[in-house]
């Protein structure tokens, strides 16, 4: 293959992608097969199937002890290559299910396995996604566009979040202002006025997502559960405004963006005061209503972080990650909007389960185009940059 | 930067690339300044400049933890950044010194530091280099080649070695054989008939190099020298013909092609039992005579090996490494091998520190033209494959 293809991918009115992710949760991969057409925010991307392929036990395992501690370099080097061939077979399998001939496929955007994220280190930041593309390449003979995030870094940002980008090519409105909200263990959002510029778009967290609901959950089945399934347990319950009032004074819910936050702020520690609380009988909370509220907290957060830091209200709401799948949190969320939509992803057309594998699809899609896909002001590097690096089979 | 500058480059007639690479030792990066037109077996490749950087005390010890055993993978991650910046680093300067303005460089081609090789391991091989691509990208503002090895090791070869494909691309000669010999501590050959296709060409280790004489000039000097300099000591012995005949009848000499040897044949376990002996008295061999076979049993085993597995003898021999820093064993080339000339890199126009540096700025070149780099029949590979990934400012 030569690189004329870059012309021919250029050329074609419409191209076949197959975007590979997985999360630092290390469940395994998600792969989504996307047809897209245009580019930035004429992007039109449509995901034809998608499929997650768990990880086994072991790679799991192996992939945590990498990413969480000391490992020997070359079984780092060994791992490197063995998720190069999941990634494949992960894509082989999605293109047999959609019945999508190898033939039809222009190229792969794998985000890889991060093992490391350190942006802030000085004097340098770094970040270290792993999954061979050299592999990937050989084995499906088609373009591959990996390790999307250490050009960013190198520009001086923090090498996330990149979904911004990709929601601003696929979810921007003519008329209508939107906000994206994510609800994963931690709640971020893009904010999208109409016809927004890339420089118009924010992204921040907002706060709680469902890791203080998840890890209640869990401590207070001991273990029994790992999540409110379907938020039975909020249904319930009723929320304890008290309690809900002064979870909301939560610093992190003051600072203004660019924030992250993690299993620091919303985690064990978070929770664990209340929780105890209630064990010892010195709450008037009940363990039901406890989760209510803090489903309640998540809704009322992203909420509070609108009107707190965005610059207007959005005009419709669109939810995703696993908290879209919480009807409680959800009745909430539309609660609180109420009279701004509050919609899933799938309303708008897209899998919600498939988002991210679809986010760097359309990312490579730029890249392959040549065009920047970062976002200075969400992730703040010092420049918009083209994104990854191009393996060739 | 879009990809059209990709065209720009194999319109070029005359491209300049920066060859960045760091051997396994670990003493800095050797850096070249490379003017190049033509492609194959055709190109005309000519040294501008070039230079070492050594690495500081702390990096050196650094590299060498990462490659030999356990390191915390954030650490690896920040390693992998701060030898980008290293290679940015080497490469500005390079410029500098060469009063080259960075708007006349056209790409860089970084081979990396390898801290993990392990091409046999099962199921799949691996290897990996690291030295952040995209950090030099930012950097110096030009395309970057980078991570060689991958693809070939993808497509079942050793990885290695590849300065085989560059050796054809650059002294195939119309009408002589000849013998590209590098002598660094293991010694390699690679072989090129005249007017050779690349499937012609042929490479495999030798045997010894400067290790065993390395390793007895320390052992017998109790660490005062780590080589015997400038052939000091092999010039003033004479050769023990029997212990000489002993070492030549060693099993790798006899293995066929293709072959790679290392530490495990020729480093300390070789040599002690002869030093033991001298040390005992009881061998006939003074610590200078062993100097001095030791050097002729790589000056022999060379000529051996082209007689037992070269289809034919070349018309030249072209040394290169540290030996060709070795007049001794200069000496004895050129008598074992009279009337067939050894010549240096030197003779023909290629300053031989910058060889390798050289070797993969002339890869980078075929990657960026759309070509193969790599030999099946020297690395294994199952076929031809375009070698490195493509990262852009």
């Amino acid at each position: 293959m030569t690189w004329s293809f870059l012309r021919r991918y250029a050329r074609r009115s419409e191209r076949f992608l197959i975007g590979l992710m997985s999360g630092t949760s290390a469940d395994g991969v998600d792969a989504a097969l996307v047809r897209i057409s245009g580019s930035g925010r004429a992007t039109q991307a449509t995901v034809q199937a998608h499929r997650t392929t768990p990880y086994s036990e072991e790679m799991r395992e192996q992939i945590i002890a990498v990413a969480s501690g000391y490992f020997k370099t070359s079984g780092i080097s060994t791992l490197n290559v063995a998720l190069g061939h999941l990634f494949a077979d992960a894509a082989e399998a999605l293109l047999e299910e959609a019945e999508m001939p190898l033939s039809m496929l222009d190229a792969v955007a794998s985000h890889g396995q991060t093992v490391s994220h350190t942006p802030w280190a000085e004097p340098h930041g770094a970040t270290l996604q792993i999954g061979e593309a050299a592999v990937i390449a050989r084995r499906l003979g088609v373009p591959v566009v990996s390790d999307f995030r250490a050009a960013d870094v190198a520009a001086g940002g923090q090498g996330a979040p990149l979904v911004p980008y990709a929601d601003w090519c696929l979810l921007t409105h003519p008329t209508r202002s939107r906000a994206i909200q994510n609800i994963g263990g931690i709640a971020n959002v893009t904010y999208l006025p109409a016809r927004a510029h890339p420089q118009d778009v924010m992204g921040f967290d907002t706060g709680p997502g469902n890791m203080p609901i998840d890890t209640a959950a869990d401590r207070l089945t001991t273990g029994r559960l790992h999540c409110d399934l379907d938020g039975r347990m909020a249904a319930l319950g009723t929320i304890d405004s008290d309690l809900l009032v002064r979870l909301l004074v939560h610093p992190f819910l003051r600072m203004s963006p660019p924030k992250s936050a993690g299993r620091e702020e919303f985690g064990e520690e978070f929770v664990k005061p209340l929780i105890d609380a209630i064990l010892a009988r010195s709450s008037p909370t009940s363990a039901r209503d406890l989760i209510t509220t803090l489903t309640a907290f998540t809704a009322y957060s992203i909420y509070d972080a609108y009107r707190t830091h965005l610059p207007a209200m959005p005009d419709e709401v669109i939810v995703g990650g696993g908290g879209a799948h919480n009807p409680t949190l959800m009745r909430m969320l539309r609660d609180r909007f109420e009279p701004i939509s509050v919609l899933t992803h799938e309303d708008v057309g897209i899998p919600g389960d498939a988002k991210e594998a679809l986010a760097f699809a359309v990312l490579a899609n730029e890249t392959l185009l040549g065009s920047p896909g970062n976002l200075p002001a969400v992730t703040g590097a010092s420049q918009r940059v083209i994104l990854g690096k191009l393996t060739v089979p």
